[in-house]
C-alpha cells in the first residue's frame, strides 16, 4: 500500500474528476492553473515535451480546433498512488478517450498510460510533471526493440 | 476536499456499484427502490422530467424493450462527492454507456453528465434527485448560444 | 456498507490496479503470481475451468498469440466488496476490455462481470477463485431459460 490510505485515493481521485472535467470542457485556462507554475507535459509518442503553464497554455489553445466538434471525455483507471515525500506523489494511470459527436455517435481515440507526479501546495494538489504514452501492441514493441 | 473522506468515498462508489447494477440488470423495481418515495429524473436533453417512484417505475417499464435485445452497461468516472447538510450530498459523474449484442459486438450511447442529490435515509443511501444531460460538442454549445 | 472502509476499498482497487496493468501487459508470470498457488479461474461462458498457477500460466501462454497484436486494456467498474471472513472478501467488478491497434484504431470485447474470492496472504492480496462471465442480452437469457 505505500502509505496510501482511503483519505489520500480520495484526495487524489477527486483531484482528477476536477482536472479532467477541465480539460474535457476544453477550459483551457482551468486546467493549465491545476498544473505548477513550472509544470511539465511529456508526451512520449509524439516527443513533444512541453514545459510550464505558458507553454502549456499556448499547446492547448492551438490543439482547441481538433476538439471542438466532439464532446470528449476522459475514462480513466487502475490508479497507482506512491508516496515520494511529503506532500509529493507519483501516480500512475490508463485513458480511455471518448469522442462524442453531435449526432450521437461515439468513437474512441487511442488508449494512454499516463505517469504524473503530483504535489500538494497550500493544500491543494497539482500536477509538476506528466508523462503520457500511447499504448501500443506487444508485437509493435518487439519490432521496435528488434 | 469539502469533508470528503476515504469512508464517504467508499460509501457512495458501492452506492453506484449496486444501483448501476440493478439499472443494467433491467431490474426495474429495484432499481427504483434506490430512489426516495419522491425521487425526481430529469433528462435536461430531452426535456423530460420524471417525479416519484411510481412514475420513474412505468418509465422505466416503458423504455424496456429497448434494452432488451442488448446487455447495458455503465461505466462512471470523476465522480465529485459534497456534503450539503446532514446525511445529504450533491454527486456528479460521467457516464458511458455499453451495449453488447448477444453475437459480442459492443456499441456505445451518447456519454452523458449527471447530478445527483443522495439523502441517507435509515442508514442506507437513496438518489433524491438525478439530472441527467448528453454530452455535446462545444461547437454546437456555441451555436444554441448564439 | 458490510464493513468495508476506505482503507480496504483503496487496497482492493490498488491489488486491481497492479492485477490488471499485469494481465494487460501481457507478463504471464506476474499475473500469475497474484493468484494464490491453488487458485483456480472459471470462464463461466466457455465452461472453461482452470485450477492452479501452473494451468493458469499453461493456459495464458496459449492465449498471447490472441492478443500481440493489439494492447489489450481492462477498464472496470462496479466494484462491490464483502467480508467474508479474516482476510477474506468477495469482490464483484464489471469490465470493459479495450484493443488499440497499431494504427490507433479502438475494438472492444464483448463486456463481462467477474466475481473473484480475494484472500490475504503475509499482507498481501491475492485470488483465490475468479469466475469470469459473458454479458448477455436480457432476451437471449430468457430464451436460454425457456
Amino acid at each position: 500500500m505505500s502509505g496510501v490510505d482511503g483519505t489520500l485515493y480520495t484526495e487524489v481521485r477527486t483531484f482528477y474528476a476536477r482536472q479532467m472535467r477541465l480539460l474535457d470542457a476544453l477550459d483551457v485556462d482551468g486546467y493549465v492553473l491545476t498544473f505548477t507554475e513550472d509544470g511539465v507535459t511529456d508526451h512520449v509518442h509524439r516527443s513533444e515535451r512541453i514545459e510550464g503553464r505558458a507553454a502549456l497554455r499556448a499547446a492547448a489553445q492551438a490543439a482547441l480546433s481538433h476538439y471542438e466538434n466532439a464532446a470528449m471525455r476522459h475514462w480513466n483507471d487502475h490508479y497507482l498512488i506512491e508516496s515520494l515525500a511529503k506532500n509529493r506523489y507519483a501516480v500512475s494511470y490508463c485513458s480511455l478517450v471518448s469522442r462524442t459527436a453531435e449526432d450521437g455517435t461515439v468513437a474512441f481515440e487511442p488508449t494512454f498510460r499516463i505517469d504524473d507526479v503530483l504535489v500538494r501546495v497550500d493544500g491543494e494538489l497539482r500536477t509538476a510533471s506528466r508523462t503520457i504514452e500511447r499504448d501500443r501492441p506487444s508485437s509493435a514493441r518487439l519490432v521496435d526493440a528488434s
